[in-house]
C-alpha cells in the first residue's frame, strides 16, 4: 500500500488550469452581467459598439437597429442589426463564440471594442441563462447570400460550437445581425438601453440608430450629419511611457535589421536626430540587431528614450468629438432645460501613457432648468461610448471631485467630492487603449497621466464658469438697475408731472446720466430664409463713445456667417471677428447682424461679445476685451483719445465727470430741479 | 494577379486570438497594478493572502514575514515568506508563472484566493517593469532541501519559463518564499502595505505577521489567539440561485447513475422527500441519467428546484469573523479614540446566490474621538481580506448609502449616500465565491441577494445605534439632573444653614424624593489576579423596590465569567444572565460583580443592563427589560405586588404618591420648612 499523500501532495493534486471562459462564467459581474437590468444593457452595448466600429472601419455611415422583445417574465430576445461590411463565414464562430479573440486588440488606433471579449461575453451569458445559442446572420457585399449560424460558447474549452448553419437571402448589400435570448429585465430611464443609445447618438451624430422597445415603441435617433468623422489612423507606439516589458516585446517582434531602423520605423516620434542622441545616451551602436538589445542594454535604451526630447504623439490615431459636437450634443440633451451658459468646450492636446496616445475633452453647462441643489450631473464617454455604470469608481469622477469647485462658484462640501449646483459636466477620454477598471468597460482606472489631463481640462472649463458667474453677477446688478431706472423713473416723472400739472419732461438725458453704460443686446431671429443674429449697441452714457466690438464664435459657425456691416477683421482659426463702431453720441444706437444659412444651429450662447475703448464698469451685455486678443485698431485709439481730450476740456470745472455712485445718489435731487 | 482583398477579407485578416496574459499585460489596471503605490500593495496582498490560505489549509497557525527593500528610485524588492506546507517542485512554475491556474477556483469553500490569477499577475508585473524573474523558494516537510526557481511568465503563451533552478538548505521545516523586484512606490498611511496588514491582523488574530519596511522599521502584528478558526469545509453547490448554464454543467459532469442520486449527492440541501417533490414537479423520473436531462427538461428541473422548499445552505463552508472578533478587532483599531458605543455585531444567517453560499457581518461603533463632521469610516472585508481600494464602486458602500441613516441618528444629505457622523462601520462578506468587480478583488459587485443581506445587517446595526442614542439622550437628561442635584443641593443647603446659623440637615431623603431613580453603575476593575466588573445598584426613589437585574453579554464572555452573588438564571446560548435583587429600601444599595480570568478582554460596553419591576422613567444606567426576554421570576412579582399593596395603604390620603415633576417643584418649599 502506498503511503497516504502528504499535505503538499494533496494540495498539488487540486491544482488545475482554469479556462478563461470558465473564469468569466463564474465572474460574470466583471463582464457587466451582474444583474438582469445590466445584462440587457451590456448585451445591447457590446453589439452596438461592434456595429459602429465595423461600419466606420469600412467608411460606411452607420445604421444600427436594436430590437428588444419580451419572451416571458425576465426573459428577452435582443436583436442588433448593423450595416457594416459583414463578417466572413469562417470568422463568425470565433468572433461570437470565443473570448479573447478580435481584430482590434493589437492595433494602435482608437476603437470602441479593444478587448476581444464583449460580444462573446454576451453570447456566453445568453447560453448560460437560457441554454439557447446566439443566432448570427452576416452578409458580405461580394456574396449573394447571407450565412446564418447558431453558436454556443463551450466554457470549458473557450471554443465556439456551431449548432446549426444555413444560407439565406437577405435584402441588404452587407451587414451583420445578432440575435440573443437571455435572462434580463428591460427598463427605461437611468442606465437603460434608451439612455445608452441616446448618449451614443449625442457623440456619434453621423450614426442613425433605431430602438424598438418591448412594447413596440420605435425610437429613432436620426443622424445629424452625413460627414463620417475622420477615420482614426493606425499608428505606431510612442516611446514616452513605454515600459521595459513592452519595449522588450517590441524589440523581439521587430523585423528591422538594425536598432536605428527600429527606432525610426517601429516607433513614432523619433526623428533621425533624436535617434542619434538617444543611442549615444544609451551607449548603443545604431547597427546592433534589435533582438540583441537585452538586460541592462534594454534598461539604458528605455532610460534614454524617456530622457531624449521627442516629437509629441500624433493625434490622428484618435477621434475626438470636437468642440462643435460637444456643444451640439449638450444642447440636444439639455434643450428643454435652457441652460444659461455653455462653456467653450475644452480639448486638450494628445498625450501618451505607456506608449498609448490619449486625449481629454470637457464640456460644461450651467444654469437654466438644471437642478440647483443636486450633485452636478456627469456625462462620461470613452472612445465615443457612454459610460453608464460605476460612476463612483471612475477616474473621471475622481478628477472632478479633486477640483476645488468652490473657487469656481459651485458648492462643494469640504472642497472635494462631486460638487453641487445647476451644472452638467461632459468628459470624453479618447485613446488607442483606454484603461478600464474591468472588462465591462464601465469606468476608467486611475492613471497619473490621464488624471493630470482631466484635471487641466476640468480646471479650464471651471475657469470659464467662474468668468461667466462673475460677469453674471456684475450684469445682474447692472441690469437690475437698468430695469428699475427704465421702468420706475418714467412712472415717477409722469406722476409728479401730473401732480404739479406740468408736461412730462424728456427723461432720456437723466436716464443716460444715471445709467452710464453702453448696452450690447443680442437676439436670435429665425426668419424664413436664413437665421439672423442682430446685435444692438446703445450708448446710455453722457458722453460720445468710439468703440470696438469683438465677437468670439465657434470657427465652424464663423465660416458660415455673413455679417452686416462687414467686419474690420476676422480670424477664422480662432473664430474671432471685430468691428469699429460708428461714433455713438449719448443715447445713440447702432445695429450689427450676423446671418447664417437656413437650418444652422446657432443660439445666443454661441457668441461671446467683447468691447474695447470703455471701462468695464460701463458695459452691459458684453465684457472688456481680454488681454490675449491684441487686435485694437489704431483709428479707434486715436479717435477715442480725441474725444477724451475734448471732454477733458469741457469737463474742467464742471460736475460732468461725476462718478457712478455720486451720479446715482444725486440723481433725484437734480431731477427735481 | 489575385484581386485586391475586400474590406471583409481585410478585416478578417486582422482577427487574432489574444493570450490571456497578453490581455492582462495591456490591462494591468484590472489586476490592481495601475500605479506604483497600488502595484506594491497588490503584490504584498496577493503573496500574503496565498500564505494565509496555504497555512490554514494545512491547519498550521500562519506566520508571515513581509520584507520591502528599496533598490533605487521607484524600484523595490518585495519578499514574502510563509510557514505553509510548501509547494511541490513540479507545481511551482505553474502556480507562479501562469495566469488562471490554481487549486481553489473549482472548490466550494471560502478562501482568500479563488481566481488563480493573483500571484502570477504580480510575477507578470515584476517581469514587465524590471525584466527580472520571480525567485521562489519552497520546502515541503518530507524533503530535506528547498527548491529555488527563477520564473518568468511568457505573456504570448501564458506559460511559465524557468530561468534557473537550484536546491538549497533552508532552516525551516516547510514554507514558501517569493521574491520580486518591481517598479513601485512605498508609502505608509492610507492604502499602504501597513494598513493592509493591520486590517488583515484585525480579522485574522490567529496569524502572526511581520513587516520589515524599507527604512528597516520592523512592525510585528502579534497573534491574539492560538486558536485556528474552524476550517471552512468543502461543500456542494446548493440549488437556490443555480442557473441553467451552471446546472447543465453539473448534470454533464455528474458521475451519479441516476437523477435521484445526483440530487442527493452532488448538491446540498435536497432531502429525499424534497427530491421526490421536485422530480414530480419537473415531471422527470428519478432513474433518468443526469446527462440525459437537457433542453426543456433541464429548464423544468431548474424551475422545480427554485419552487421546492429545501434545507438552507450549511454555513460550514464559510468562516465568518464572529461577533467577539469583530468587537475585539474594532477595539484594536479604535483603542485610542475611546468610542462611547460598540453596537452588538450583527451576523446574518448564510444565504445562497447562484449556488454559492455567502453571509454578511456588520460591526458599528459610535462616538468618542471619532470625527463628528466627516463621512462615516467604512472598513470593508471580503473573506477576511481588507479591501482598501475602489470604495466608491463597492456594493458595501452602496448598501450603506441606501440606508436612510437620518432615521437612526446620523447626518445624511438627502437621505442617501455615505452618512456623516462620529461612526465607523465594519462590513465582512464571506462566500465560497465573492463577486468582485474586477480581478484586482478590491470591490464587491452589485448583487441583489448580497445587497438584501447587507441592507438587513446594516439596518440591524443601525437600530442598535438608534436605541443607544435615544437611551443616551434620556440618560444625559437624567444624569445632568442627578449631577445638579447631588452637587448643587448640598451646597445650597450648606449656605442656607450658615446664613440662618443652623446645622446642615440630612439631605438624603430630599435628594431621593427629587431624583426618584434607581441608579445602575458599572465599572471595570482590572485587579492583579482577575478582571472584575462590579455593578452598584442604588435606590434613589422614596419607596422600597424589589427588582430583577438582567445582563446581556457576548456568549463567549459569559462562558468565562464567575458572578457574585450567583445569578438566578443564565442562558449560555443567548448570553443572558439574571438576578433577583434583595429588597432595596429608599437609599438602599446592593452590589454585584462579574469576574473573569486574567487577560480577558472585557469592557463596560460588553454588558447591556436591563431592569424589570420598575417604570423606565425611574431607571438610570440600565433599560427596561425588552419584551423578548420572558424570564421574570415569580417571587419578584409577588413581592413587588406586596410592596405596592402596602404602599397603596400607606399612601392613601397622604402626599407620598406625588409624581416626579410635582416632587421636584415642591421640593424647595418643603425643604425650607
Amino acid at each position: 500500500m502506498p503511503p497516504p499523500p502528504t499535505i503538499a501532495q494533496q494540495l498539488a493534486a487540486k491544482q488545475r488550469e482554469i479556462s478563461v471562459a470558465e473564469f468569466f462564467e463564474r465572474n460574470r459581474q466583471i463582464l457587466g452581467f451582474d444583474n438582469l437590468q445590466r445584462a440587457l444593457l451590456t448585451t445591447v452595448k457590446e453589439a452596438v459598439d461592434n456595429g459602429l466600429d465595423a461600419a466606420e472601419e469600412a467608411a460606411i455611415l452607420p445604421e444600427i437597429t436594436v430590437e428588444v422583445a419580451k419572451e416571458r417574465e425576465d426573459r428577452y430576445r435582443v436583436a442588433v442589426t448593423d450595416n457594416g461590411p459583414g463578417i466572413l463565414r469562417r470568422e463568425i464562430p470565433n468572433v461570437f463564440g470565443k473570448l479573447l479573440y478580435g481584430s482590434r486588440f493589437h492595433s494602435h488606433r482608437q476603437a470602441r471594442g479593444q478587448q476581444g471579449i464583449g460580444i462573446s461575453a454576451a453570447v456566453l451569458y445568453a447560453n448560460l441563462t437560457t441554454a439557447r445559442p446566439a443566432r448570427i446572420t452576416s452578409k458580405v457585399e461580394e456574396e449573394d447570400t447571407a450565412h446564418v449560424l447558431e453558436v454556443f460558447l463551450d466554457t470549458q474549452k473557450n471554443q465556439p460550437r456551431v449548432d446549426s448553419e444555413d444560407v439565406v437571402l437577405w435584402d441588404r448589400a452587407h451587414g451583420t445581425r445578432i440575435e440573443l435570448e437571455l435572462k434580463a429585465r428591460y427598463v427605461r430611464g437611468r442606465q437603460s438601453p434608451y439612455e445608452y443609445l441616446r448618449g451614443t447618438a449625442i457623440v456619434n451624430p453621423h450614426a442613425r440608430i433605431v430602438l424598438v422597445e418591448p412594447d413596440g415603441t420605435r425610437v429613432t435617433f436620426e443622424r445629424a450629419t452625413t460627414d463620417l468623422p475622420p477615420a482614426a489612423k493606425e499608428t505606431l507606439p510612442h516611446p514616452y511611457g513605454l515600459e521595459l516589458g513592452e519595449l522588450g516585446f517590441l524589440l523581439k517582434a521587430s523585423r528591422r535589421p538594425t536598432l536605428g531602423e527600429f527606432l525610426a520605423k517601429d516607433l513614432q516620434g523619433v526623428s533621425a536626430r533624436a535617434a542619434k542622441d538617444l543611442l549615444e545616451r544609451a551607449g548603443l551602436p545604431a547597427g546592433s540587431k534589435p533582438v540583441s538589445v537585452q538586460g541592462a542594454a534594454q534598461e539604458r535604451l528605455l532610460a534614454a528614450m524617456h530622457d531624449t526630447p521627442l516629437v509629441n504623439p500624433s493625434a490622428d490615431c484618435l477621434s475626438p468629438i470636437g468642440a462643435t459636437l460637444i456643444k451640439r450634443g449638450l444642447r440636444n440633451v439639455l434643450g428643454d432645460l435652457k441652460p444659461e451658459f455653455f462653456a467653450p468646450p475644452v480639448t486638450r492636446p494628445p498625450r501618451v501613457r505607456g506608449g498609448f496616445p490619449f486625449m481629454v475633452e470637457v464640456g460644461l453647462v450651467y444654469g437654466g432648468g438644471l437642478p440647483p441643489d443636486q450633485p452636478v450631473q456627469i456625462l462620461r464617454f470613452a472612445n465615443r461610448v457612454p459610460l453608464l455604470f460605476q460612476q463612483g469608481a471612475c477616474a473621471v469622477t475622481n478628477a472632478i471631485g479633486n477640483v476645488d469647485w468652490r473657487r469656481y462658484g459651485l458648492d462643494q462640501k469640504g472642497g472635494s467630492g462631486v460638487p453641487s449646483g445647476p451644472a452638467l459636466v461632459l468628459v470624453h477620454v479618447a485613446s488607442t487603449k483606454v484603461p478600464f477598471t474591468s472588462e465591462a468597460k464601465e469606468a476608467i482606472a486611475e492613471d497619473p497621466e490621464i488624471d493630470k489631463e482631466l484635471t487641466l481640462a476640468l480646471q479650464a472649463a471651471a475657469r470659464h464658469l467662474r468668468t461667466h458667474l462673475s460677469r453674471k453677477s456684475r450684469r445682474d446688478f447692472a441690469s437690475d438697475k437698468f430695469e428699475i431706472i427704465l421702468r420706475i423713473l418714467p412712472k415717477l416723472a409722469e406722476r409728479t408731472s401730473r401732480m404739479v400739472a406740468k408736461p412730462v419732461p424728456d427723461l432720456t438725458p437723466v436716464i443716460t446720466k444715471i445709467m452710464d453704460v453702453v448696452n450690447v443686446e443680442t437676439r436670435i431671429a429665425a426668419e424664413a430664409k436664413f437665421v439672423r443674429v442682430p446685435v444692438e449697441i446703445t450708448n446710455y452714457t453722457p458722453r460720445p463713445r468710439v468703440l470696438e466690438l469683438f465677437a468670439e464664435v465657434p470657427p465652424e459657425l464663423l465660416a458660415r456667417a455673413t455679417f452686416e456691416p462687414a467686419p474690420d477683421g476676422t480670424d477664422a482659426t480662432l473664430g474671432r471677428v471685430w468691428w469699429t463702431l460708428p461714433k455713438l453720441l449719448p443715447n445713440g444706437r447702432t445695429t450689427l447682424a450676423a446671418s447664417f444659412p437656413p437650418g444652422t444651429e446657432v443660439d445666443a450662447n454661441d457668441f461671446d461679445w467683447y468691447v474695447a475703448g470703455i471701462d468695464e464698469a460701463h458695459i452691459l451685455g458684453a465684457d472688456p476685451l481680454p488681454g490675449d486678443w491684441d487686435v485694437r485698431l489704431p483709428r479707434t485709439i486715436v479717435e477715442a483719445a480725441e474725444i477724451a481730450a475734448q471732454e477733458g476740456a469741457a469737463a474742467a470745472g464742471s460736475d460732468e465727470e461725476v462718478d457712478y455712485d455720486a451720479a446715482e445718489a444725486s440723481a433725484d435731487v437734480r431731477d427735481e430741479d
